[in-house]
């Protein structure tokens, strides 16, 4: 078991009607919001509108940044801190998915980055001396960014998208009642997102860590329990609570406790993805996901014991075999993946071999896949891109 | 599901060498410091003095506080409000378990409460503005206090030991090497305390939170696989890293997300064997918990869904028969405590029925049991006190 730091400073107010201890969370930091949501779908569910009357009532005076993308761009990031400057914004409030919240989380160190290129901030993780505090409202179970200090940005012009360490939320609301209306396929890939963040740290050499390997497992069959309900019956409190709690927890950090630094491979190879082809974040995982741990299993022998934990405490599975027990609880993942109505093929998200050997490259040269549980190359990358199309 | 907040502002720096972030970790406080520890078992392991260089070589000053009990007394923590007073401490440290983690959270309210009696804080768990920052450095694994803001102090005056909201360390150096040289009985005592945490929030009627209740029995069950590796085999470092990350875990309020307060009825009876008879707290609580168990059991029968869960979950039991699956998880907890040495009896630690009335009269009044899964009475309090004879 390898050293490690926990420090989380980021208040959660998770259930129905948390949304009430919003107006006190922002007034902690000031009266000047900038308000920083996605595509609208806050306007359908009526949170828009809950949220303008909180702040009104509260005296708060509101920018707007709205547009926000599913995979967010740097000119958004370089809009909300122009936005921020232009109006002395006190606080950020985020309200939408991982998305929104890594946007935000961006804005609030861009503000102090004293570079002249933000996406350089990206790059680099850096330059910025502070951050303005960010409250968020929750909508989406996936990234877990309303507990953590990461977030990914891309810029299409370069086909680069990027993880960056950045900014803690003040404060996160996670009601789950406004993941009610996810979309089927939003609420799949979502919990392919939550799970993948479990199998970077869970794939690794550091095999005595009981209680991480335990919550990690733990995750997983929540989110394998949960999201077909959810996906039956979307308004199942208890389904969506049950996943919006492993979306956080699940990049708490405590899966990781003593594991050492995997570089995350599948999140390698799908920033790839969405780079080159901005498709959902937690379909590119969904896909890749089974065909990297095919590869791996091939590649290296001495993955195998973990392969067969996994088949065990994950899938029950039993039986002498253990090849057979490694083989079998991937094709279960993979069987999972598709009964949530993930498109499970590249072709079918509309992606060809055209980009494979640019991609496979870039992600070497951004990655850190030589420590990676069993580690890869240009080559490998190329070969599990080519095994998922 | 019910709402929960989570907000632990405590950074924990975890493993092997951590102790060299102790300077900076102080400084950002100031440089007079309160080392408050126990009865000496930081000078046996050199931990005393190693730490005593790290704070001469920063420029430190130190005023020590001493001697503080396995169950730490009102008078302690009043003697600590008074050192910390007449020296303008900026900072508390403090270096040992939970007696002198709690009794320094207690110092740390104390010197800004505004009342003439410090029982009173306890009492109230208030009347205090705010509190010295505390950085502790953990030396074994029980009470979780390194990671929240509760504290247990005791009145042997009034025999009352009680618990109290306080505040949370700002940081806390968890090295498992300091616990190698925790004794067999204190390891075992350690460990029933980490899973009495997590008893008194699984056994609940919120049976709908299933990563609280799987991170819950994945602490369980790490504390049972790991406690006899570390009697045998004292300086396990992997063994003492997860019972040590499990102490943490079990008190951050993660097992319990979703839950409604139990009131904990196991500590409340413990509290009292404690505050008549001094006892070590995880001796008590392993002595009572299976006999709470077998009584609450039998008085009813809605309880029984839960322990079957226990039983498949925590001891991979199976079987038809519901009502033996669940006796036989008891007695098989009831063995694991007594295979580690713990004496499984009142009789054995010097306690007869002498005050048994007053003792379950007592915690009826202080307690919440009227809300435990199963209500409870003094009169059954008393009943599960002679079960334990």
């Amino acid at each position: 078991m390898q050293n490690y730091v926990h420090a989380i400073p980021t208040k959660v107010y998770f259930g129905k009607g948390q949304i009430e201890r919003l107006p006190e969370a922002l007034a902690a930091f000031g009266k000047r919001v900038l308000l920083a949501y996605g595509g609208g779908s806050i306007k359908r569910i009526g949170l828009y509108d809950k949220i303008m009357a909180l702040l009104h009532a509260g005296g708060f005076t509101v920018t707007e940044l709205s547009g926000i993308e599913p995979n967010p761009r740097i000119e958004s990031v370089a809009e909300g801190v122009r936005l921020c400057k232009e109006n002395n914004i006190d606080v950020i409030l985020a309200v939408g998915g991982g998305s929104t919240i890594d946007c935000s989380k961006a804005i609030a160190c861009g503000v102090f980055y004293e570079g002249d290129d933000l996406w350089q901030m990206i790059v680099t993780s850096g330059g910025f001396s502070k951050a303005l505090p960010l409250v968020d409202v929750l909508t989406l179970s996936a990234t877990g960014s309303e507990f953590d200090g990461g977030g990914v940005i891309s810029n299409m012009t370069l086909n680069e998208k990027l993880g960056a360490g950045l900014t803690y939320p003040a404060v996160s609301i996670c009601d789950p009642t406004y993941t009610f209306t996810v979309s089927p396929y939003q609420t799949a890939a979502g919990s392919a997102d939550i799970m993948s963040h479990i199998f970077e740290g869970y794939f690794s050499r550091e095999d005595d860590c009981e209680l991480s390997d335990g919550i990690a497992e733990t995750i997983l069959k929540t989110v394998m329990k949960c999201t077909p309900i959810a996906l039956q019956d979307p308004e199942n409190y208890s389904a969506r609570a049950n996943l919006m709690s492993c979306s956080s927890v699940a990049c708490s950090g405590i899966p990781e406790y003593g594991k050492e630094d995997t570089g995350w491979p599948c999140h390698a190879m799908e920033h790839e993805l969405s780079a080159y082809y901005d498709i959902t974040h937690g379909v590119g995982l969904a896909i890749l996901t089974p065909r990297w741990m095919r590869y791996i299993l091939k590649k290296d022998p001495t993955a195998l014991p973990r392969f067969v934990r996994f088949a065990k405490n994950v899938f029950s599975l039993t039986g002498a075999d253990e090849g057979a027990l490694a083989r079998e609880a991937i094709d279960k993942l993979e069987a999972y993946f598709k009964s949530t109505g993930i498109p499970m093929t590249l072709q079918e998200v509309g992606i060809g071999p055209e980009h494979i050997e640019d991609m496979a490259a870039h992600a070497i040269q951004v990655g850190r896949l030589d420590r990676a549980f069993v580690p890869l190359t240009k080559e490998d990358l190329a070969a599990i891109y080519r095994m998922c199309l």
